[in-house]
């Protein structure tokens, strides 16, 4: 089981995120593309910073949606959003291989990343733009009951996918998160802990109803927002080596 | 001598150039990246056309300035001239080899470009943006008497260059562009088409005092503006095939 | 039935509409405030235009997606709405005054008026911004079989509305513009003139199955993006003087 | 003398700035207007706040660049100057007005206050913006020997002006800020408030070579972006408050 983390946030004068705290504890770093965070300055920073740690880049594409921290769902055509997202990968693949590294999978952003989930167009249009990419590159989704269907989907538009798992939010007995706005969707560090442990000895999660559900998950998404976010990480990284 | 011409600078709703008209008669499509003009799906159709007719594609990354569409000339640090220079030229490179084009040389935009030509400064943290691109670009620059010092100042950063010269402008007796503030600084059409012979078979132009100049250039830069321009273009083709 | 018509939507240096072609005929201008297109220059000239030629100004905000021209559907919060156009009301009235011109009203561009239309949560929150504007403004909508429920909620808001019918759009028995998708979406010259002359005499339209559905109109919206525009605005001009 | 401070330059989910602990202890808020920072829903908020706390509120625009903070200079014409000024004045003008508060200067932001005192085009196209503006607001400049000077142009072109001082900057011999890059230029705690003591009670500064120079200042700017800063606030406004 790998961590991947959400880097590179920064825009200009406004910093984000606690990206040299986390970088030593993830393997994988998503890394914002200029259309949510991310101008070119903090993508090369960024770049340097997963370079001197061995952590492998992946893009991490949105909607253009700067104020909205690209949070905020888009009407595009299916052709914008395969335009846009072939520009966010391309311009972070070129920019990995100035710092050499080699861009290695494309996870969505934010709203990017809920419509792909939730609305099979958008879904193929993302798929559509990365088939259509110079060269194979993995596309990272969320692990839900729906796997095997989203694998086949890929395998339908001739490209392979990655499956995370989240650490610290809690399932609905549909596998999805349940809604933050819910009590309890965001677990407490002991929980969280607890949901790692049995993601990773048992390949499940317990769901807000104490269902059991599988997930099969190549990787778990954490967040580095804070210092509190940063020790999280640290604990996760210490039960994933121990495992 | 080849032609190149700047394309793909329509940007959303927003269209600017006769891009079909010109590029069966170019060599050269210096493509917007983004960041003067050239959205993503722009960006897209402009290498469609390029590929279609067999046009060699050149990234022509700019200040950050949309409003401004580029012109405007900006004090960036070297280091965000770098960033800036490589995110656009990785963005078209990508892009382009999405549709099996092969990016071939960059050319600075609009004032990034006359800051190029007038401080070194900014022609450094170019050279050096394109030096540390992870495979060999040529820069284009403007054929002036300070030729080859440029291309001495590019051998030491490790890069090759091209120069351009103008059909349609008239040169002082430095070398320069005479500003269009002042009287003939734009050439008509007979005089436009009289520099380009005079290019062509003597490797010189007459400037403004007329004195004659050499200028070593391996491309001539035309406008397609408007169908005015097309068609100026479509006779400098008839000159250049003749020659 | 006075004319209205979006103006100002140019951006820099890309040119949109044939502004000095269309605001003599008009008599209500909706100006673009910046967010979908409407350069602070091009809000100045635009406005200089409109003072010349004695026509109403209204402010025309849209969410903010230049590389869409507010088109594509955002899912904006109802304080982030309250705030954009708020924002662009405040920008476009003071600069209206700085050319002794007031604002007159507000009407929602491109997906922001759709969802306005469709959405009653969008709806609110655009009549809340413009409740809370810091003087009375009424808000331009489409007239519907829905009108007098809109001007009750409206009422409720404490702001007035002008609703305003389409020349060139065949309406469905909804009272829904026919979607442009499908065939008879837009009226030819004749059939457009036909539709204003009704609605000047008779307060209705001929839906596309053949219905009469009565429109509460206070103003005709045209368009003035080419010169056959411009031609058919000049033509309704002259229905409109003569009724 | 009144304290003065840059606000409101959070954007989107980018927060800056200690905006709410600053507040209660400033007298004017010189408050982003959406080019430099400041969207919308941070504009709102801001004013909420400086309502909140009886503060005065001043516009602070800025050159159109995001990434680069509004710090970068940009060559902007005449026109393109004012258009920009009115704009971003009108925007905060229309939203303070929104919350019951009147607009009352207009202190323009990092590169373009520095143009401002260094270039008399900048300086002239300002005044001419807010000379310009639909009713009178003062224009706050730096304090320098050239006060009366700019008091005099300010007063041909139709305005009032403002001038402030900086509490933690030394000065060098002509006025001028001693540049960052050189050792001294900004004070620590102790030589900070002998500075402000200074001025408040002989009206003069400490050149960085000792000499004593007079500065007409009304007001004296403070900086609160971190808790160090606003700690040095209060200290400030308990030496003033003391005066």
């Amino acid at each position: 089981m790998l961590l991947n983390c959400d880097l590179g946030e920064s825009f200009g004068s406004w910093s984000m995120g606690m990206d040299s705290q986390v970088m030593p504890h993830i393997d994988q770093a998503n890394i914002a593309c200029g259309f949510h965070g991310g101008d070119p300055l903090t993508l090369q920073k960024t770049l340097e910073l997963a370079s001197e740690h061995g952590v492998t880049v992946g893009a991490h594409p949105a909607y253009p949606d700067l104020v909205g921290f690209g949070r905020r769902s888009m009407n595009l055509s299916r052709e914008e959003t395969i335009a846009a997202v072939q520009y966010q990968v391309s311009a972070l693949d070129g920019m990995a291989a100035c710092h050499g590294l080699t861009l290695s999978y494309v996870k969505p952003h934010g709203a990017l990343y809920n419509d792909m989930m939730a609305k099979s167009e958008v879904r193929e249009a993302i798929m559509a733009a990365i088939a259509g990419y110079h060269r194979p590159l993995p596309l990272m989704l969320q692990a839900t009951p729906a796997s095997q269907s989203h694998r086949e989907e890929a395998g339908a538009a001739g490209i392979t996918v990655l499956f995370e798992a989240f650490a610290d939010r809690c399932y609905d007995d549909n596998g999805q998160l349940l809604s933050r706005r819910k009590p309890g969707a965001v677990h407490d560090k002991p929980r969280m802990l607890a949901q790692v442990e049995q993601l990773l000895t048992q390949g499940t999660v317990t769901t807000v109803s104490e269902q059991t559900l599988t997930l099969d998950a190549d990787t778990l998404c954490v967040h580095g927002d804070n210092m509190e976010g940063v020790q999280a990480i640290r604990d996760i990284r210490a039960l994933v080596d121990a495992a």
